[in-house]
C-alpha cells in the first residue's frame, strides 16, 4: 500500500494476546522478618515482559502500603511491624512512607473521596508502573485500592493481603476491582490481575464472629457450583467453623481460593466477556439486598440469603429436589446465617435486581440455578410469580441471630 | 489437598492469556445510509468469547454516541445524520438517545467533571457490557470517553471514529485511554483495546489548518523509528500536505495507522509492560511542553518540537549525522511546524519532564534516540548539559508561523 494511491475503503485486522500469571500464597506470620513469602513475590519476575523486577545490583522495589482501618484497630502494631519487615529486607524493598490507612467495609467503595485520596497518595509517593501497591484489608478495601492502582499510570502492580475469610476465599483472589457509583455496586472498575495474593491465616484469628462467618457463604456458593465433596465437608464441619476451629476452617478457605483461581485460569473467560458466570450464583439478589439495606447486610450475609433464594426457586421450579434444597439451607443456618431479612419482604424492589444484574453482566439475562449440588444450570428467564413464592418461602426460614 | 489438613505455607501459580482483536477500517461517508462499514463493526463477533453480538432474531445493538463539540461546530448536521443512519439500520442498531456532546481538545482531559458526566450518561442510558459506546472526535475526546467506557461496568465496548489527522494516524488507533490528573498528562487511564476504529477521510477535510497539520508530526515520528521510505515520502510531499492535498496526505495517514496497529499486534508488548517504547520517541519533552504551556501547544505541535529536540541531542551526541538531523528538521518545518516556543527556553523545567516520563513508564529511564532514519536506539541516561545545548540549538531554528 505504501507507495500507492490512497485506498479509501480498506480493512485491517490484527489479533494479539496478553499473558498473565496469577500467584497465590498461603502462609502465617507474613510480617515476621524470617518469613520471605512477601518479599519474594515482589522479586518474582513473572510478567509477559520477562524483565526481572529485582536482581542483584538493582534498586529495591518501592512499595506503598495501604491498610484497612478495621485491621489497624485490631492490630495497632501492624504499621510498625511492616516497617520492621521492610527494614529487615532493605536490600529488596523500600517503603516511601509508613502504611496509609483506608476506611474498611463497603463505605470505602461508596465514598468517592476515598478513591480520590488513594490515587493522590499513589501520585504523591511518585510510584511508577514498576513500583508496587500493597493492600492489606478486607474485600471492599482491596477493591477500592485495587481500582486506584489499576488506573494510576494505567496500572501499578498490586499485591493483596486479604484479611477476612471472604477476601481470602473469594474476592481477594479474583481479577476484579471496583467502587460503587450511581447507587450501583461495582459500577466503576476494571479487570486487573493482581501481581500476587498472600493469604495469611493469622489475620483470620483476629476477626469478630460476623466477619469470620461472612466468608463461608461464598465457600458454600463455590461448592454448590463446582465441588459437591466440598459442600459435604462444609456441612459436616459447620458447627466446628462457628466455634472458630481453624483446623476445620482453613482447608475450606484454601480449597475455595484454589477453585476460584482455577476458574480464572482454566475457565477460558478470565475477564468475563461471555454471558455465563457460575461464580455469580446467588449474587443478583445479594447485590440488590446490600444496596436496599444501605450495606447494613455485609456482602457474605447477603450472599447467604441470595443462595437460599435461588435454591428455593430452583426447587419450586422442580429443577432441584427439596431434600437437597433443605440440606443447603441447613448448611447455611448451621454456619450461623440468617436467611431472611426485612429487606427481602420488598419483593418488587428486590426483583429490580434482576435487571440491574443483567445490565452489569451485559447481554441477555443469565441466572445460574441448581439442578443438584455441583450441577449449575444457566437460565435466561425468571418467572416473577415463582420468584415471589421463593421469597415467601424464605420468610418461613429460621432467623439465626 | 481437599481432604487433608491445612497446609499453612502453600504456593499456587496459574497462568492465562486473554485474546484481543483489533479492527481498523478506512472509509469515506461513514454516515451515508448505504455505507455499511459502521453497522458492520457492531455486528462483528470477534471477541474471545466467540459469542455473536448480532444474529438474525437478536435485538439491535444499543449504541450511545458521544460527539466532540469541535466536530459539531463544523458539522452541525452530524447528530441528525447519525439518527438517520441508525434509522436506516434499525434492525441492527438502536440509539437510546441522540448523540451527547463532549468538549474537545485537552480541556476535556483536564476537567474531571467531563469524565464524571460521561460516566453518568453511560449509566443513565443503561448501557451494559454488550452495548456500545461510539466516540466521534479528536484524540483528547476519544481518550476521555474511552476511559469512561473502559471502567463503566468494568468495560463497555468502544468504537472510535477519529476526526483529526493526529487521531486517525496515531492516538485513535492505539489501545490506551486516559485523563490528566495532578497536573500530569494521562495520569489516570487504562489499556483497553477498542472494539473497532473507523477512519473516515471526509472528517479531515473539515479541519482547520492547525488541526490538519498537527497529525503529521506523529507521522514523522513513526517514520523515523520504523519506516525510512515513509520519511522520504513525507519529506517530498510536505508542501503538498500543507496545501491540503488529500491524495498526498491520505496514504501517509493510512500507513501510520497501519504501522501503529502493527506495533501493537506484532510488537509483543501491547500493554507496555517492558521499558522500551519506540512510539514515545520525542514524547518526554512533548508531554512536559503541553503542561508548561497550559496546553496552548497542541499535542502534535509539542511532538514536533520534541522530535526536533531529541534529534538535535542525538546529533550532538555524535550518534546521528547532522545531515540527517537537518533533513528531519527541514521536513518538520516544511510541514509548517514551529520548532521553538517560549516554553522551550525554560530548560530546567523542561528537563523535569525526563523524571516524569520515567515515572509514567516505570522502571529505569529509557529514552529513544536516533542513530539514523529508521534506526531507533534506547538510552538510559541523558546528559543534562548536552540536552541544554540541544535546547539552545532549537532556539536557532526558524519559527514558521
Amino acid at each position: 500500500m505504501h507507495a500507492s494511491d490512497p485506498d479509501r475503503s480498506l480493512e485491517v485486522n490484527g489479533s494479539f494476546t496478553a499473558s498473565y500469571r496469577h500467584t497465590l500464597r498461603f502462609t502465617t506470620g507474613v510480617l515476621r522478618p524470617e518469613n520471605a513469602t512477601l518479599v519474594d513475590v515482589f522479586s518474582n519476575a513473572h510478567t509477559s515482559d520477562s524483565v526481572a523486577t529485582h536482581s542483584p545490583g538493582n534498586a529495591p522495589n518501592r512499595v506503598l502500603a495501604f491498610l484497612d482501618k478495621g485491621v489497624l484497630a485490631r492490630q495497632p502494631d501492624l504499621p510498625g511491624r511492616l516497617c520492621d519487615y521492610a527494614q529487615a529486607h532493605a536490600d529488596r524493598i523500600t517503603l516511601p512512607q509508613p502504611a496509609l490507612t483506608v476506611p474498611g467495609g463497603e463505605r470505602c467503595k461508596n465514598d468517592k473521596t476515598v478513591f480520590d485520596d488513594i490515587c493522590r497518595a499513589i501520585h504523591d509517593a511518585k510510584l511508577c508502573r514498576h513500583s508496587f501497591v500493597l493492600a492489606i484489608g478486607g474485600g471492599a478495601m482491596l477493591d477500592a485500592v485495587g481500582f486506584a492502582a489499576a488506573v494510576a499510570h494505567r496500572g501499578i502492580r498490586l499485591v493483596r493481603l486479604p484479611t477476612t475469610t471472604l477476601a481470602q476465599a473469594d474476592a481477594g483472589v479474583g481479577v476484579k476491582n471496583g467502587i460503587n457509583s450511581f447507587g450501583k455496586k461495582n459500577y466503576l472498575g476494571t479487570f486487573a490481575p493482581p501481581w500476587a495474593v498472600i493469604n495469611d491465616a493469622d489475620f483470620l484469628t483476629t476477626l469478630d464472629d460476623r466477619d469470620w462467618r461472612a466468608g463461608f457463604s461464598e465457600a458454600v456458593k463455590v461448592s454448590l457450583v463446582k465441588d459437591p465433596a466440598l459442600f459435604d465437608r462444609i456441612s459436616t464441619t459447620a458447627t466446628a467453623i462457628t466455634q472458630r476451629d481453624t483446623d476445620a476452617a482453613l482447608p475450606i478457605i484454601q480449597r475455595c481460593a484454589r477453585l476460584h483461581l482455577q476458574h480464572i485460569v482454566e475457565g477460558g473467560d478470565p475477564f468475563e466477556s461471555s454471558k455465563t458466570r457460575p461464580l455469580d450464583f446467588g449474587h443478583w439478589s445479594a447485590h440488590k439486598l446490600e444496596q436496599m439495606t444501605n450495606y447494613r447486610l455485609r456482602h457474605g450475609e447477603a450472599v447467604a440469603i441470595g443462595i437460599a433464594l435461588d435454591v428455593a426457586y430452583s426447587a419450586l421450579l422442580g429443577m432441584l429436589g427439596w431434600r437437597q434444597a433443605e440440606a443447603i439451607t441447613q448448611c447455611l443456618t448451621d454456619l450461623g446465617f440468617s436467611l431472611h431479612d426485612s429487606a427481602v419482604q420488598d419483593g418488587a424492589t428486590l426483583l429490580e435486581g434482576l435487571a440491574e444484574f443483567r445490565e452489569h453482566l451485559g447481554g441477555p439475562l443469565c441466572i445460574t440455578l441448581l439442578a443438584g449440588i455441583g450441577r449449575p444450570v444457566d437460565v435466561h428467564e425468571i418467572d416473577r410469580d415463582l420468584m415471589l413464592r421463593a421469597i415467601d418461602h424464605l420468610q418461613a426460614q429460621p432467623a439465626c441471630r
